[in-house]
């Protein structure tokens, strides 16, 4: 196959009239396109979709096939042109399955009436049968309000919604979750606040996702305090606890001792204001925070945090730095002191390069591409449910940090996110926590 | 085995402590119960829970099996002692489960960080995307707040919870929905109301399930209207489909025309009203309703129905009576007139035995027995959904009632839920319906 061809598919509607499809595949052909796989994912009375595999010679050719097919009217459309990437996502990442089959008279009246009567009623009597008798103690809320995708910021809950499918997808590959997406369609701190409170019985923890700064604190501290469940937002501890591992094997590689060290954090948003709070509970003794925005100095200053006024004094004063501005390049290589520790975290481009601030003099530096939630969330809440925990502690998080880094091999920052075992030894050590 | 043995199983739960296991199944032994399989359900590093299935010689050596194990303290609990049936619940009936592996770095960065971007921006750009890119198309949110649970009255929606899941299996066994159970804390129309709209956008169409009357009345009005997806409160316009369905066939049977026979409906709950409004949307000229409760009368007044002031009146009158009342017993065999069709559905004690109304001269008699939900929402959703309604009108559920009859052999009153084939015909005919 030549390099330069492309290869795409594309989903196509076409009303259910014989001959339809053979339109589509003649436009197709008259484009120049080549028409490979195809796979039907729906036949329906009035109208069929197909995933029809496409190669052409060039975007430009790929782009005169779609316009073809578009342009041939009496309701045929195309749908999405999707590459290698998007083809995953199609139809959504999950399903809510059932766990048993259904294949007779008894198994309907076992699992449906009547016999389902029986279990409500076991229930009814002993509020804690629920625990064994349904899946809401296996279940976990990921709530979301749109508001801070990824890097992709206020995209908006529904557009948000493969990145919540995505942390479901690995609740269940990696530690057997079953994790339900909750859109929001609002930010506004009361309403989130009533709403997650009034579906919160149907789940034995919440994870809090992508809400934005600075209504996601509120909103979490909120639902921790009304809450008889675990309630964790994901971009600040999950990431803090990522990012305390990594302080922690980065220390124990430049042998330093993290809790006598001068730490430093550049930008004091979700995550950079909870990596400050999961130091100081770290035990941590000097821990200065700093951003631009003097709301985000206040807010640290609440949590009985010390900041400092501007990002040359940070670096000047500080044995470790860490930063998550996502700002590429705020840190100058003239501003790297002899001997620091630099985890400059901002995807997909760092503060300063790694190669950057050793040749400036630091003793050890790391980008983020590494420093990824995926360690942490899954056996965070595994151990949480397993305890029965009402909530996620300080101590549990540092057991995940710990845990972390106990499964972290010499010379490298964090373990690798698809080991099982690090999502194993995550979960104990947070059930082991809960009970300390 | 001897017929008189009871077979159970007992969820323990030890401190995982070396020889608690066999103080549990000394335990057992000595009281005459015989140890059977044992399945580890969770082996944690504080405790461990297995299921132990035990056979005892009657319930009361059972139960001394179990008091013994109880009296064992030192943290051994036994969480609950579970039948056939209720095993099948152990653990919950549902999971939402990923649709794809994960198992390695590339398969990661398609389904998460960074490759999920390309699909959240794809939707940004097209929310309509979101058809093809999520699951959202594809899932029914299943909502309750557990006031009317079965015929279980107001148990709460936790207790309600293993019917919820129960919807769930169906979903999934029948159509391919994903079925979200979404649990309520709050029965109040404005935040039930409130609630749903802040949480709607992550799925395709609602499911009303289990919600008491009269407040599930309002909730259903207003979420319709101020909602862009489907919404359907089964225990209404479910029943209200399959009892058409079972009207239609009686009358089949009986050679009456069902729209200019007079029909009766008593009791004017839920499911009464909502099978007088659908009898009169369905064409049928003269239909009453009767209840002792003159709220439920101007309900159904409210709706251009008539009412009947008692139902010596309404049996007098009717060629066709259909009771969902609760109450057994009724109807006496000396109201029934000759002719007439009579549909007592309360289960499981009908309003008159149909052997009774057959002998006291009506040409056709069922009870509710077969008149099962199970027969109408799986299909109305997957048509809904396939045609990407936008909202469940009477002339789809018209439809799903027609295919019901279809599908329904000679003699009998409904077809089979089991059969594949109905809930296909009646996905297909609500799909149609929606471009009439």
């Amino acid at each position: 196959m030549n390099k330069t061809q492309v290869l795409r598919t594309l989903i196509v509607e076409t009303p259910s009239v014989p001959g339809n499809f053979a339109k589509v595949a003649t436009a197709i052909g008259n484009a120049g396109g080549d028409i490979g796989d195809i796979k039907t994912i729906k036949i329906g009375t009035l109208s069929t979709v197909r995933d029809i595999s496409v190669q052409c010679e060039n975007l430009a050719c790929l782009e005169e096939a779609v316009q073809a097919v578009r342009d041939l009217g009496g309701g045929i459309q195309v749908h999405a042109v999707s590459d290698d990437v998007m083809k995953v996502h199609e139809g959504g990442k999950i399903h809510m399955k059932s766990r048993t089959d259904v294949r007779s008279v008894g198994d309907l009246r076992r699992v449906y009436t009547p016999g389902v009567a029986d279990v409500c009623t076991a229930i009814q009597e002993d509020p804690e049968k629920a625990r064994y008798f349904t899946s809401i103690g296996n279940t976990v809320a990921i709530v979301t309000d749109g508001t801070a995708i990824l890097g992709l910021g206020n995209i908006g809950p529904v557009a948000g919604m493969p990145v919540m499918e995505g942390k479901s997808v690995l609740f269940d590959q990696f530690v057997g979750i079953s994790g339900v997406p909750v859109l929001l369609d609002t930010s506004d701190v009361d309403q989130v606040v009533e709403t997650v409170k009034h579906i919160h019985q149907g789940y034995g923890a919440i994870l809090l996702e992508d809400i934005g700064s600075p209504h996601c604190f509120e909103i979490e501290e909120r639902l921790k305090a009304e809450l008889p469940i675990p309630v964790m937002h994901d971009d600040q501890h999950g990431t803090a606890v990522v990012t305390l591992a990594a302080v922690l094997s980065a220390c124990k590689a430049a042998k330093v001792d993290p809790e006598k060290a001068i730490v430093g954090q550049i930008g004091l948003g979700a995550a950079g204001l909870a990596i400050c709070r999961m130091l100081m509970a770290y035990g941590v003794k000097d821990v200065y925070g700093t951003d631009r925005d003097e709301e985000a100095l206040e807010r640290l200053r609440s949590y009985e945090g010390k900041t400092l006024g501007s990002l040359d004094e940070l670096m000047e004063k500080c044995d470790i730095v860490i930063a998550t501005t996502g700002v590429s390049g705020l840190i100058k290589p003239e501003m790297v002191k002899e001997g620091q520790i630099i985890l400059a975290l901002s995807n997909p481009h760092p503060e300063i390069k790694p190669e950057d601030a050793l040749n400036a003099g630091a003793a050890y530096a790391a980008d983020g591409r590494l420093i990824n939630n995926v360690l942490g969330f899954p056996g965070i809440f595994r151990g949480a449910l397993d305890a029965g925990a009402k909530e996620i502690t300080y101590s549990m998080l540092i057991a995940a940090a710990e845990a972390i880094v106990y499964q972290t091999k010499e010379g490298e920052l964090v373990p690798h996110a698809l080991d099982p075992s690090v999502h194993r030894a995550v979960s104990q050590a947070v059930e082991n926590a809960v009970s300390r």
